[in-house]
């Protein structure tokens, strides 16, 4: 019995902890299968009872006289439990239980162990803290989810992994309303053995999925999610998600209860990039983008995407492509507006050359009539050419106008605000980068400038000069520091020492027995080049302005690493202050393609083996009209020994 | 008879073109009227029937033998149907045609033939382009907007104003489906005559409404609506206003239908903060807030807002929290959450606990109870203590829950971004500013140095030296500047001249005759100060970040002018890039006092008689440790002439 099987498929069900109170929590599961329709075996497991729920119940799990597919734990005592699961050869065991590490460290312990013991055991876990599985077409209710109260659940084709089990139950709680409808809805809590990346694997090869929706708070197995989204979108399946954490507060709140690491925001933007999962800004955009990504592949745009806009209210449409244009989103045609003069037929008509326009998706915007004649509002758009997505916002109250277009696939928002959110997701929706074919680095010398130099990135003329006479080769003018930690911060640098004299003068002020002498070098303006092997998505490589301008306007370009030149390329264009150097306003262009050079020589350091550099940063890298100079530069190893610059 | 009473209150209306073809639009205001129970007289007029829906029908309307408080007209021929309504003495017509100033050029001249005409006449004007006036405690529906289809409107002491008149049918749609009642709405149209601003002064006058809804394209009588607003304020009533055109793109898709005058977004954000209007983001967000301003008075909080959250959901109250942290709200305490283990009572007690938190606001989220068990869910939420703002955010669909919260006068959110939305504009929402006391300039000097100097800014030491000697007493080094419009972009600008001899070979390159001369003067950061009549909401005041940092990161803050010198403080807190002169990482900081003197300075401006200056730039004002001073400037006039510098 495969992994997948025995989550979706049971044959059998143990409950165990199953309670005979039909108002607990623990009772759910059951009452739920039942509801439902589940066509296997459920044993529910109480020590107490004979009987719970009216069904034959067990003193324990290894009592029950059958084979046990799949195994839901409800009880505090986790490790007896899995003991049982692992004595009659259970395939996975659900964990509805809390206090493993989402309860912090001594929780985490606890977890550590006994994800161990089910290795030992061959068991698999879901869980803990799992709310549990729910395959709709497959009638399997395995869940606590106080959702499964609703009398049917809306079949369809999507499926949803969510790291929050309470709002897995709000998605298909809202999506029923809407006529949108699930296959499978998995709630993986502490992603203890079974995790994300798995599950998208596993719905990545179901034919009952088309497309996959994360609800997420953080990404716990980045690599595997990362492969498993690439998989889904070889096999046509988009996987689409909204992730907590935004902002520092929400990231916070997100996490304080899955005491899971944080990642920073920005990291996996570039990381749901990298690998082609669509991200969307706002919880319903989730549920509505579903009917725009299904059986489509992302357009890969390489300019700003254009719609075109039908509409039968001049407000709805601009309240639409107002939010649009927030996000770059362009007009192929001015905004076709029938306010007050449409009929079936000029509406009909308007959307057909709407299609014709150069544009990416067409956009039918309709008021009034989609809430009093929701089937005459509705039918020009369901015969409208599909040629190009087709995306309607209906202004009013529109219940059933937006049942309508989801019983025909087609997708349909409530606000404009989501609609314009799935809209520009879309636009923007890139497939899996391809990594590029860059040479590995060698054995790298543990000095930053050494390590920079052999990784092809041009460094300031650099010699340590020794005590008394602090001898040195290089030419004036020159900078002066020390070999210190910190030294800009400790006063421990001194810029544009004109001669030898005012070098004598001043050497001894700052140390009495080495300093670092470097070449000064002056360029058109300074940029941050950075590499970190993030703890959560792995290596990133950054690009910012330099000085403060990072930092106080957050004004950088993040990649996974390794890029290309021509991705840092890319990169250089998202920068804004770079302006400056791009021939803004007729100033000098810097030598972008040093630069970009630069950038992808230090995105290599992903490539290394073992990957034993933790961060890397040039600050600054001075880029000049003919080339570019690293001038200072930090490296950190994983081991914790930090490198400063020579 | 007053223009409120006329409006919304007629004791007859007159139908100009009324049709006899039930399903014609302009047979709509005749059907309207009688579904939805008006008890005043109803007149149709229309030349070629005696009869209209079963009403006895007037050829024209000085024919009809009564009088006529209030006609709405709905025929091309407007110019006539207004001549009529002069004859009988017709306090306000409403005119549904368009073709006035949404048409172009010509059609603003028509308009405004109208107007004057109408002033002549002594006839009141709403629209052209206006779908008309509802009130609905008062029973009246004089209007073209489809939404009047619904059977039963719902009533409350919320009134819309709206530019888009579809519009105004959505926010009266989803409002019924959520149990939100309204008292007047009206759809200004082109506002001709009538405009949103006396509407909100009507409305600040009226009993019936608390809280003044406004959906707006833009702003065309900005003076009227600060009035308007302030009155408000001061009879209690929050004015709140959703505004298209935050992207450039939305901003010519808002206004193509319109053709009014575009206003910056940031000029527009600024006015409105300044008469105390209430902003929100979304379109949801402008209904759902009604209740929260609803008899509450503006924190005026001079801290970032803070709240407390009470949850069944920790993914749900985590996706309100993330947005909030995105607009600079704060956590008064962790998030108190009940997932799985909530009851009536320990939520009760729970949403006790966070009303004596130290927060500003309690938002109260429910999972899957506010779907299965409305009644119970809400319940705790309506017992709890009210002496703070209680919202609530319901995670599933949970219509019945929304209209039980309406019912009681609870805000309640469909969407986590909406609620958001609506707790940090209410947060944020600040009483009308109280106009500073400052001295009135006199007459002031029309050299852009020598004005400065009049407000009382100090100007770096300047002379114009004369060919052939340039004789001039300032200072090395100086600064060599020709007096030719757009000088830097032509080159002709050289700074840092060390001494005379180099004075003496530069001049003669860059003029034959005249130069200025000008003190050289370092200083620890560079600002641009501004002054701007806006032709849409009049004067403001601008600091931004020096160089390129205020166009390419659009650091700059922006206030409607004069301002205080503790307001231009509030300003340099605003502007990031000042970071480096607020003590950021230990750099000097810089003369702060003096930065925020030299912007309260120039905003005086706009207290001159007639306000001459239409544009004043002080670029760069040069800032010290120990004072501020100004290297450039440029001023242009109302009449058109530019003046650079000296």
């Amino acid at each position: 019995m495969t992994l997948a099987q025995a989550l979706f498929s049971p044959r059998s069900v143990a409950l165990v902890g199953a309670s005979g109170d039909a108002a607990k929590n623990t009772a759910r599961p059951q009452r739920y299968l039942k509801k439902h329709g589940y066509g296997g075996k459920v044993f529910p497991v109480n020590p107490t009872r004979q009987e719970v729920l009216g069904e034959r119940s067990y003193p324990k799990l290894s009592a029950i006289p059958e084979a046990v597919d799949h195994a839901y734990i409800l009880i505090e005592d986790v490790e007896q439990a899995l003991e049982e699961c692992g004595k009659r050869a259970v395939t996975v065991a659900s964990i509805f239980s809390g206090g493993f590490a989402d309860a912090g460290p001594d929780g985490a312990r606890r977890q550590a162990k006994l994800v161990a013991r089910a290795r030992t055991l061959g068991v698999r876990l879901l869980g803990p803290n799992s709310m549990g599985v729910i395959d709709v077409p497959g009638r399997l209710a395995l869940s606590v989810n106080a959702v499964l109260e609703m009398d049917a659940l809306p079949a369809g084709t999507t499926s949803i992994v969510s790291q929050s089990g309470t709002m897995l139950g709000t998605l298909l709680s809202r999506g029923a309303a809407r006529g949108l409808g699930f296959a499978k809805l998995v709630s993986v809590g502490n992603e203890a053995d079974v995790g994300v990346g798995e599950l998208v694997e596993l719905l990545a090869g179901d034919p009952a999925t088309r497309v996959i929706l994360l609800f997420l708070e953080t990404v716990r197995d980045a690599e595997r999610l990362a492969a498993a989204a690439r998989k889904a979108h070889a096999a046509g399946k988009p996987v689409v998600a909204y992730k907590l954490g935004r902002s520092a507060l929400g990231e916070a709140a997100a996490l304080s209860h899955t005491g899971a690491l944080a990642g920073t925001d920005a990291a996996l933007d570039a990381y749901f990039r990298d690998c082609g999962i669509v991200r969307v800004d706002m919880l319903e955009t989730l549920l509505e983008i579903a009917p725009l990504v299904a059986r489509r592949r992302s357009l890969d745009l390489k300019r700003p995407g254009r719609v075109t806009v039908v509409t039968t209210t001049g407000g709805g449409a601009a309240s639409v492509v107002d939010r649009l244009g927030m996000r770059g989103v362009e007009l192929a045609a001015p905004i076709m507006d029938l306010t007050m003069a449409a009929s079936g037929q000029t509406y009909a008509e308007a959307l057909q050359k709407a299609a014709q326009s150069d544009c990416d998706a067409v956009i039918a915007c309709v008021g009034s009539s989609a809430q009093f004649h929701p089937e005459l509002a509705v039918q020009p758009i369901i015969r409208a050419p599909k040629s190009k997505p087709l995306i309607a916002f209906f202004t009013p109250q529109a219940d059933r106008s937006l049942a309508l277009a989801a019983a025909e696939g087609i997708p349909a928002f409530r606000t404009p605000e989501a609609c314009a959110d799935a809209v520009a997701a879309f636009l923007s929706w890139r497939a899996p980068r391809k990594p590029p074919a860059l040479a590995v680095p060698g054995n790298l010398p543990e000095n930053p400038f050494e390590l920079l130099a052999a990784l092809g990135i041009a460094v300031a003329e650099w010699a340590i000069a020794e005590a008394p006479a602090f001898a040195h080769n290089i030419e004036y003018p020159v900078a002066l520091k020390t070999l210190e930690a910190h030294k800009t911060e400790r006063g421990g640098v001194l810029l544009g020492i004109a001669d030898h004299a005012e070098f004598e003068k001043k050497v001894k002020k700052i140390s009495n027995d080495r300093v670092l002498v470097q070449k000064m070098h002056s360029g058109l303006i300074e940029a941050i080049v950075g590499y970190r092997d993030d703890a959560v998505v792995g290596p990133l490589v950054l690009l910012g302005a330099g000085g403060v301008l990072t930092e106080i306007y957050r004004d950088y370009a993040l990649r996974m690493a390794p890029v290309s030149e021509r991705e840092a390329g890319e990169m250089i264009e998202q920068v804004r202050g770079f302006a400056a150097i791009r021939g803004y306003r007729n100033l000098p262009r810097g030598d972008l393609e040093g630069l970009a050079r630069a950038v992808s020589a230090l995105s290599r350091l992903a490539l290394v083996k073992d990957r034993p550099v933790r961060e890397a940063d040039i600050n600054p890298l001075i880029v000049k009209a003919d080339g570019v100079v690293a001038v200072d530069a930090l490296v950190a190893y994983s081991s914790d020994k930090r490198q400063e610059a020579a």
